[in-house]
């Protein structure tokens, strides 16, 4: 026997009509690639999203049909995630930080018709153009007047001209609730981008956990700043998130430096902003050495690689600005887990508190998440085994796009790549990702640990802990570290920094000082390139 | 083209799975009718609520049949609402303040197999177990050694008996999202109680939608007393909430005077409780009389009525409690709209907070909400003009439980019944019940508002503004006021009370003083009771 209430699909274009109907005045700011801040509202965003729906009709693009943007985070990005999905189209971010090789394989394999970009990347679609086999039309997201003089992409169309010629009568379809809405290429640093097929489903259920009080926590009083970018798993759901909460929205655009964050923060009151920890640090360095403070930023969002401790007691102790860590992936929509506090961890000191902060937290509702052993056994919560991490749940990948059948699962369970131990209160914790464990003597040493303690460590900037041959342990850990400026640490120093803080046996057994450490298109750590560079490496005393 | 995400039903069972595995030992804190406090964890209602599941299908209660609660607020209660509609079959709450015959209508029209009962109920069960047709099986939901000795009740079956029988091991059923799960009665103050069947799917999203921030914002780290029952419209959603968040749980049972509610507020530590103005104003009257304060409570949210702009102003201002106004209903499982503030309200002063409080608030996602006029069009939200509120969404219902046809929707929109008004920023305020508004010469005036003045006087306990018969207005208001014991007020102070405060036009003509006002099953006053009382008044002056 069935229920009986109405039924309605869940799909994206439901959330921007709820937030043009009961949020219409709400504010979205945006620092344009023109360099000026841009402002506008929720209002506004629907007006433009749907002549933008039929602008992406009048190009030819039949419902199904796969668009690409190549973009920062900004209004105009906004008007495309709402309008290409909206209106039965499939939305495919890319990320303008792969190489040009990478970007061409996605969008052919994605079989995009359209490719919208910001200025910022002209050379690379310039590159590009006349390689990529299906896209019909390129369009730049920028004013008429500062369209470009020449380039040699054939039939460059302006955006604003688009829009322009258009009305903003559009009816959103009322789509099937599983029709696809977004694709998004994971970073994988070996082998060719994966694409994942969003739902407007899944969409809408990740959105919903999102929001929730122990995730991102968003409310109509928030300014959300998402430093995590629209190319790259719909910057955590944060653009969704925000229109069915009503927050204000404060995009920055190519300004990701600590100084131009710094600024739109104060600014526009930002109260809650989401990114990467080298973004983080980046944004402590220009406040330390400036001597700022946060007038309202209550919070930050921390993910896509591990959040170092020392990060969490900088912004937690000097600044007043909560932490919460968070893990996902692009085949997680992205979000897995977010470390929330429960009742018991209020009464307890900082220190303590901070200890639970370096977790990347609880499950969130939707999703379930269990370790395993080597032969597939689950394996206890206990704070102390590892495992192979393993999710399923309402936004996890089944397959991946054009990929036949079912294959990579184990079970129903999405096998993430990480390796992590899970406490009795359900926070988890990647100790490594599986490709990156050393394995010193038939044990397995995780190098997060060792990294998390050498940031701690006032004159190192970054540091990458990586396995390197040894001839009686087979691996060991070799320390890579980039030093703060100005500031100067030994080898011997560091390797005595360890000291009681782990296990003997776990200590790097070598340090080597480089200028840069090399990171990926979402701004992790490229260790496989590391660990190639240091492949024949001798370790001292080996 | 469909997205390639992970297909699961959305299911109540998922919720308590979720919080076995995640929030293992979270507490859920019970005052019993056997008179003790009850405490046990997540982990332990999931084990009970698997051998209740087993015990369900022992009786013979098949897929899609309903069985009954008539119960208070309590751990046992809980384990009903997971275990029965985690196993397929639907759960019927019913309200035991019902008369004897509108239960014995209930029972009957929801053809319900078994019948679980609080012994409060043993009166009124004994009452009714000869006259339901289809009820095979009475439990009481009590401890072995307090059952009755002698009761007319035909084979009595002792809960904790049933349980105690049956295994642990039961795996939920992977029903279809769209299958019942639970089944409650509207408390019609005319008519025969209709029936609204929820859906899995319609819960799950109601869930979602109800523990956001700006909606009952749950998280883990609040202890959470609903005071609103069980019994009706699934206590607002919290029973579900909680364990999507993994709050703790106060369930008051039989205790809802200020004094048993204060006691478990301070020893259980509750941040945030839900319940009807009534219940609240008992809560304000025993912590005012004993000159009490809140040590951890920070918000309250009140609905089901309108709350009265005075309890704001004394929870805000005198206990420091935030208070959250919502509206819904039965058809809206229950949730329409909560008063969250939005970023702008944040620099105001507390008086123009409080007038915004004074709003039932704002449609929440996935609900959509607009007032319309007599011929059905669309009214603009104005903060002015007045008209019959119609509500859609994915938890609205779309007909009732064997009725035929969608015949009492207007255009696919739920007619609430109530007349509302909306401002620009989307926050609605019910003005009237439609059947309560007061039609002199023509035009309408809003029987709340004038409550509202009448409350904020301090010898007010509670008040009902009705229509009476003038012979030139045809409808003029009354005032029927009960008085705080040991205070005084007069008729004339009372009407000079308004001066000011309202359109002059709008002052009640008389005031009549009584013992009591009649409440309904959820609290509301029974205001037609009171029309009928006062049919032939003649209004003074007139």
């Amino acid at each position: 026997m069935n229920g009986q209430m109405m039924q309605m699909p869940l799909l994206t274009s439901s959330l921007l009509v709820y937030a043009e109907r009961h949020h219409a005045d709400q504010q979205i700011v945006s620092r344009r690639v023109e360099g000026d801040i841009h402002r506008y509202t929720y209002a506004d965003l629907a007006v433009r999203a749907r002549k933008l729906a039929n602008a992406v009709a009048a190009l030819g693009v039949a419902e199904g049909e796969r668009v690409a943007t190549l973009a920062w985070n900004g209004y105009r990005h906004m008007e495309l995630y709402y309008a290409v999905s909206g209106a039965g189209r499939v939305l495919n971010t890319i990320n303008p930080r792969l190489h040009a090789d990478q970007v061409t394989f996605i969008a052919d394999h994605a079989e995009n018709q359209v490719l919208f970009f910001d200025m910022t990347f002209l050379p690379l679609v310039e590159s590009i153009a006349s390689r990529v086999k299906t896209v019909r039309h390129f369009v730049a997201l920028i004013d008429k007047d500062q369209m470009p003089a020449s380039t040699s992409i054939p039939n460059l169309l302006c955006y604003e001209d688009l829009i322009a010629g258009q009305t903003d009568q559009f009816s959103w379809p009322v789509l099937n609730e599983q029709a696809a809405a977004t694709l998004c290429y994971t970073s994988g640093t070996t082998g060719n981008p994966k694409g994942v097929l969003y739902s407007h489903r899944s969409t809408l259920l990740h959105t919903f956990a999102a929001a929730l009080p122990d995730s991102l926590n968003c409310s109509a009083s928030d300014a959300i700043l998402p430093v995590v970018p629209m190319f790259h798993v719909n910057a955590w759901g944060l653009p969704y998130a925000a229109c069915m909460t009503g927050a204000k929205l404060v995009f920055p655009g190519a300004g990701l430096d600590g100084k131009s964050l710094y600024e739109l923060f104060e600014a526009e009151g930002v109260t809650m902003a989401a990114g990467v920890p080298t973004v983080w640090q980046g944004l402590l360095n220009h406040v330390q050495a400036n001597k700022l403070t946060f007038s309202t930023m209550r919070r930050t969002v921390i993910g896509g690689s591990a959040c170092p401790p020392a990060m969490v007691r900088t912004f937690e102790e000097d600044y007043n600005v909560h932490v919460i860590h968070a893990w996902g992936m692009t085949e997680l929509s992205p979000l897995g887990t977010v470390c929330a506090f429960k009742g018991k961890h209020l009464a307890q000191t900082p220190g303590e508190r901070q200890a639970v902060q370096a977790k990347q937290g609880r499950a969130v509702f939707g999703v379930d998440m269990k370790i395993v052993s080597p032969d597939g056994a689950e394996l206890p919560c206990d704070g102390v085994q590892t495992g192979d991490l393993l999710v399923r749940g309402h936004w996890v990948v089944s397959r991946y796009f054009k990929e036949e059948g079912e294959g990579h699962l184990q079970d129903g369970w999405f096998p993430t790549g990480d390796v992590a131990k899970i406490d009795a209160d359900g926070y988890m914790q990647i100790t490594d990702r599986s490709k990156d464990v050393i394995k010193s003597g038939g044990e397995w040493i995780g190098s997060i640990d060792l990294e998390n303690i050498a940031m701690a460590h006032p004159a190192v900037a970054m540091a990458a802990c990586i396995a390197a041959f040894h001839p009686k342990w087979d691996e060991r850990p070799l320390l890579v570290v980039m030093k703060k400026p100005g500031m100067d640490v030994s080898r011997e120093e560091l390797i005595a920094f360890y000291d009681g803080k782990i296990a003997k046996w776990w200590t790097p057994d070598d340090v080597v000082f480089v200028d840069s450490i090399p990171l990926g298109a979402t701004g992790k750590m490229l260790k496989h390139r590391l660990r190639e560079a240091y492949k024949g490496y001798k370790l001292k005393g080996s």
